[in-house]
């Protein structure tokens, strides 16, 4: 059920003015306020001095005002008096350069030290307002490591040997995993292995691992303070927001209660890359809801206050949860011009109208339909973290050309209408009629099991190009690729060539062939692969280079399913968008012509129409239903205003 | 009165050279030669061993050629036994990294080593030179501050809590003043406090006072040495040269006898450039005549030279004293291959043969003039550092963007004909008929009272967009703005919206209206207010947007005078001028119809007119006067040739 | 005669695995395999503790294949436990930030504890493997500097102190070398020298003592292995690869076998770029022919692979030994995807298809012809290190812009179908009729009576526009230019001016004249000579400027020869072109007519004839002979399809 709130910064306040901003949060329509998250200094003035009286107040305003809490544990910014006693918790750069306090993030999480004193602020929190009846949730943290480099701290560097340890028991089994004879870097003992990072040129083996290790110490800094309040708060959501790389968000909000991000709409972005965001926060806890814990007060101004629009999108792709950051600007500090509701001196600015509009308008009308959900996907698209490490090569540009995969792949969905999970490689496909693969260096037996067993019964697969050539290590496997795939796909890979389009000012290399009726022709940029055929069906084939002649891409019949290969990364995104059409229209999905900057999403007996585009939007569309919110829709045919939604109940449900 | 002269490193030198080189500066119609002020190794080779004999002979040959000298102290670059001995006298980054000696400037002025070692040399100069009667001036230290990063050295580091301590008294005084409720940052110990820098992200107050107590400390560093010399060569004159941030040289030069500066023209800067150098210059200190102490030798080599030209612009915008960088080419080190007079072999270089004619043609007929008072300004422009830094918000991309609005501030002035003093808060603002303000975050009750008291009697004042929304420590005031402003300019601003136009490629927001009988309009980019109209005049109102209808430009008639307000910053530079002229006009200002490139100054009986363009400039001039020096103005009516100047001695004084 | 072969990484792989890949080696007509190179770690894997039983296996497994071996000491990377023993071998960079070990190149080649571990391992590995018949050479290390800043780490900063000790025995001598006086900067004791770095804007002299102190200990540190090799293996050759600054490779490679190489063509060269870098190379060791030590495998992928068209390339150009890397990809490691012969999967690439098909087809031909002398050149262009860094005033972008202008002379004669030679100035220049001298700061007299010389006996010499005017320590030298040389070009240079074109967006100056039959005319850009003529010819004059109506290019007959002057850098290349080609005509040269990215090069009875280019190449060449691989020659007429080659018996020889 769509519900409403803020992020507030009480700890900047005196009581007069908290309850009056409490009555108006009311008064708008908020339900829901996020506090304390970077509030540590005020909690705790110096070591074992803990002022909480002001936190216990702004609970009882907020009760007297109807309004839940999320609690933040204030761990992202360390106070003064810790970081002067202990700088060992400082974050260190690769070169060993400490953290300048004075920002925020600038601990190390490994640290023992710094989670020592984690978990006895978060205890004290939990034992002080556990019993407050609207304390909602915990948000632990805040924005782990989006601001951070990898750390290489004395902590990290003694923490990242007991783990390999643990994991390869002998040092024989880290040379032979990590192939250390190249450039004469074989151990003979463990401390002679530092931790890795990213874009420094090392063995790329090294890098995944340091990559694995950060992502499980950020996993058991979120658990040393997770345990806490499980056992002080029993039953309440426990999430965290926007977390950055190395960590695993699938399974970190498998830990949490729901998946929690941060959505910032700027006039740049285009409505395909917001509904990405949404699908892929979504994904990052397949099949419950998420929780947008900040969303942007001020998106197009000053344009326009698309706030409302926003809304209506984020509610239809699953956000029931929707916090805007923030309520009231702070009157000092770095972020004091960050968009707001309520300005600088007290006025009302243009986010807070548009949000009480909104919050009016869709509120009742909505609340009649309860719990609605999770939008129906009938197309998954696979998201690996660990896949992205290995795919990364220990370059984060590498990292995030696995990212704009996905989000190539996702929008080509998007613009035939189809609406995608991003899901990670444990999920159940067999919910999807397709699934669309982008990249996935390893293919484990087991993975390769499950993804033969899909196909088997009835799946439709497209693999992309750089796929199944690599171990779990980041090697190459020793025998023509796809590993533990070419009976799903029919064929071998036995080489590739990786190269540059722009090295060659002449024109490079294309291929071309049919497909679905169509003929189809792309250049080619960056890879292709050398396929040998065993008994796939060849879709196109490179019209000329080293390859000429040789399959480009493949369909290969497999149990009730079909499995397609295509092996030209980067090729055309026209071509692209047609292959994965194809794939769709094999896998029985319908393809919609509808305008770009249009969506169209299904929540249980909901349909939401959405024209995020400054041209009005007109279709046609296969539909039964009543408009219950906006208006645009009219038996079977579309006619969105620009920037105008619809929402419908579907007849057939 | 025009005094000519450059600069020179006899220490470079044999006695025979030196000799020969002061014959021929004399010859060429010098006056006055700077030396010394990077010859601290040439004075003392080693601690305490003093080798001024070479120095005494340069008095000595000088004397003889009537030659005077600006001796400066050599403290921007310490001798090698020095830095060895001392290394804690070491400029040190943000993130611990000592300097690296060799270069120049890489010593902490807040050092007390470094101010007792600077103290022993300028005393034991000062105790051997002060008796030489051709000893004309003291310039101590050079371009402090030019090529340093902000120091953060442990000297830096406990003077700035010392600062804060005297200024603060309280530790509760510095949370409350910096709202360190922000990010956990509340101190609970003096010890945890660390100097800020730009550009880290940091609390902008932090940042503010750290830049604050670095100009404190510069200041200090300056009188350290100034104070010695006042004691030894009472009544001689003391300055010093191109200073950096985050140096205020109005406070500076005040300590000082004159504001001196260094000017490097090249054929990139345009003429409104050049001039609004020499204003900025010569506002430094105001009232008084600037002392040029570096200008180039080349401008606009190897096409020609055109030190004439510049020499008689520089003598008009107030530069009396013209000190040339340099004389004769250093054989060796860094700076080898840098302009001057006397090459590498010693043959005459192109500037000085411009030098020698401009010398004898300008000196016999300015002579006759005697001393003549500074440029005529009938407009200010406020520049104030400390709103400059308060502007910054920690950033030098902001602080540069202040300055980029005094620039084009004074540029639109420029281009109707008028010429400008750029002045700080506590100038006589009543000398001027208009005065700009192109930002100034925190308007202080005292300022407010000065301003409304200067409109009150007739002042026309324009005040730029981002203005009174600050407090002295950079927070937001708490009420709506322009902070004790609102009855001059008759209007509130209630909230702004910060923004790029670039975000918007379909376009933005523009905003028109009407006045001085000219239809307007412009786009925004950048940042708009939101103006509450008390009894202000609507110029311009918002076409599109959120603010839609609501005021841009506001007039305001108080007392005799007018207050013009523009709520849009960064809007189109037409409409910037429009309003400009606009209020030139509004303060009887005439505004003359002038080509680009051309300029008209006048200092007492004498007019100045220069053509820097590579065209010929013809126009009407409402002037009766007799042309002392060059050629093209007759019977009212201007018409110079490309690179010519003319003076005119004026009729009416 | 043309030799084959590879580098491999036999540490990777198991027996069974380097039998087969020998066998498949030799079947493909390979002869000559590196490695060890990157090894360290796998014959030592902690310390003392030999593991030279792989490496013996693989002696005997080549042998048996007749397969020659080139052993590369594996001190470019250090094994994990020597770093961790002694982190004092490992680079600091001028901050004193010390290398991060886990890449390759990260140790310090001064390190007398490096040397010492490196004599180390050298010493046992030629008592291991001396006595192998298949034992061809040795490399030294691998692509020495390639990835390194220059070193400033303890050692090396002592061991700079006591250079300049031997150097210039007394501090004095120091400071008057570098006219310390200039900053401040004079010493008073050996300790307060600190050694320099490229791009600190430090005192050039102190740059370049620098720079010729690392070239000295990179001397060192090569001599330190190759005296062990020559007393354990007398005869056998000792090279090494790839050098890069501040390392003279004339000076190294004088003390070694043969100048050795890397050269990695993509598809972004032209064939004038490849070709330079080939006479560079050979350049290095004048009158012998250089080994290509590296090549790689993938030239135009995915295009096309012209390995065939480069190897005849290469020899033609004189590289008789040509080993491409690499055979295997490694399984693992930073390299795993760089280019190979033998695919991840054991696949045959298509490198190594082409290789094996040139190899059947160019080796029995070629065969018959036994050693072929180097390339015939009738010009030469000099090249000198210590030029190279007296011209960069310790500016890497000035020392490549030395590069650039070595690159444009060489491209101006490979456009006229003359090859040309890369001499160092100790080579004897009288085999060439024509000598280029692009740059030359520092003219000392004994070059300047050789150069003399060679014109006296009837050479032409061209020299470039910044010549003559610096001394031995980058100082200016104090009488006019160029420096001893003034009787051969017959004038004087008494200034100069720099600047830079783009400074002057209505247009800078030029110059122009006569020559050759032809009117000539240049822009300027960069830097201007002030010619004084003695008895010089005035080939052209400047046309406006400072310098209007002064030579800008001078010519002087000089005993039977000709000395010619061009007093303006980087002129038009056009401009530059026609006056080499002058220079060629002087000298008696024949400028052939041939379209570009063609080449012809005569090597004894064989001319080789490349089209590099897409297009054919068509025109006349007065030869005659018999086509012996390849065609495209017939009655004196040359038509070439593109991408082709014919190698031509010479009738006359």
């Amino acid at each position: 059920m769509l519900t409403l709130g803020c992020a507030y910064y009480p700890e900047d306040w005196d009581e007069t003015m908290i309850e009056k901003d409490a009555e108006r949060m009311r008064s708008v329509g908020m339900k829901v306020v996020r506090i304390g998250e970077f509030a540590w200094s005020h909690m705790e003035r110096s070591e074992g001095v803990y002022t909480f009286e002001w936190l216990h107040k702004v609970f009882q305003i907020f009760q007297k005002n109807d309004l839940y809490i999320i609690l933040g544990t204030p761990t992202a910014a360390a106070p003064p008096w810790l970081v002067r006693k202990h700088p060992e918790i400082l974050h260190v750069d690769f070169f060993g350069q400490r953290a300048y306090p004075g920002v925020r993030q600038y601990t190390c999480c490994t640290s023992p030290v710094y989670r020592r004193y984690a978990a006895r602020i978060v205890e004290r929190m939990v034992s002080e307002f556990h019993s407050y009846s609207n304390l909602f949730a915990w948000q632990i943290d805040n924005e782990l490591e989006i601001n951070q480099v990898n750390c290489c701290c004395p902590a990290c560097k003694s923490g990242f040997r007991e783990y390999l340890k643990r994991k390869y028991k002998t040092l024989e089994a880290v040379n032979q995993a990590w192939k250390t004879t190249f450039w004469s870097s074989e151990y003979s003992d463990w401390e002679e292995i530092e931790i890795g990072d990213m874009d420094r040129n090392l063995n790329p083996s090294l890098v995944l691992e340091s990559q694995r290790y950060r992502n499980l110490e950020y996993l058991a800094y979120i658990e040393n303070q997770a345990s806490i309040i499980r056992k002080g708060c029993p039953g309440l959501p426990i999430v965290t927001n926007n977390c950055g790389d190395p960590v695993d968000r699938h399974a970190l909000f498998q830990r949490l209660s729901a998946a929690g991000g941060d959505l910032y709409v700027n006039p740049a972005h285009r409505l395909p890359t917001i509904a990405f965001w949404m699908d892929l926060l979504r994904g990052f806890r397949p099949g419950t809801l998420p929780w947008l814990l900040e969303c942007s007060t001020t998106p197009w101004e000053p344009v326009k206050n698309l706030l409302e629009l926003l809304m209506v999108h984020y509610h239809a792709r699953g956000a029931d949860l929707q916090l805007y950051f923030h309520w009231r600007s702070h009157s000092g500090g770095f972020e004091k011009s960050h968009g707001s509701f309520v300005g600088f001196c007290g006025t009302e600015r243009p986010g807070l109208a548009s949000f009480r509009k909104a919050a009016k308008k869709l509120l009742p009308v909505l609340k009649e339909f309860g719990d609605l959900p999770p939008p129906e996907c009938r197309a998954g698209i696979l998201y690996d973290f660990d896949a992205q490490y290995n795919y990364s090569q220990g370059f984060r540009s590498r990292s995030a050309e696995y990212g704009s995969k996905l989000r190539a792949f996702h929008e080509h969905l998007f613009a035939g209408g189809i609406n995608s999970d991003l899901v990670p490689p444990d999920a159940d496909f067999r919910k999807y009629a397709l699934l669309l693969i982008p990249a996935h260096p390893h293919v484990s037996q087991k993975f390769a099991d499950r993804l033969k067993n899909y196909v088997q019964e009835g799946g439709v697969v497209l693999l992309g190009a750089e796929s199944g050539l690599f171990d779990d290590e980041s090697n190459y496997i020793s025998t023509s690729g796809p590993g533990h795939l070419q009976d799903l796909f029919g064929l071998e890979i036995r080489d590739y060539i990786r190269f540059r389009k722009s090295d060659f000012p002449n024109g490079c290399i294309t291929f071309s062939g049919h497909f679905g009726g169509k003929t189809v022709r792309s250049e080619c940029d960056c890879w292709i692969a050398s396929i040998h055929p065993l008994d796939a069906e060849v879709l196109c084939t490179f019209d000329s280079g080293l390859y000429q002649g040789q399959p480009a891409c493949t369909l290969h019949r497999f149990g009730k399913g079909v499995a397609l290969y295509c092996g030209a990364a980067a090729s055309d995104l026209k071509f692209e968008r047609e292959l994965i059409h194809y794939a769709a229209s094999l896998a029985g999905l319908p393809l919609l012509k509808i305008p770009s900057e249009t969506e169209i999403v299904t929540r249980g007996p909901l349909v939401f129409l959405i024209n995020y585009g400054t041209a009005g939007s007109r279709f046609d569309l296969p539909l039964k239903g009543k408009v219950i919110l906006g208006s645009g829709f009219e038996d079977g045919r579309v006619d969105l205003s620009p920037r105008k939604y619809c929402v419908i109940r579907r007849e057939e449900v």
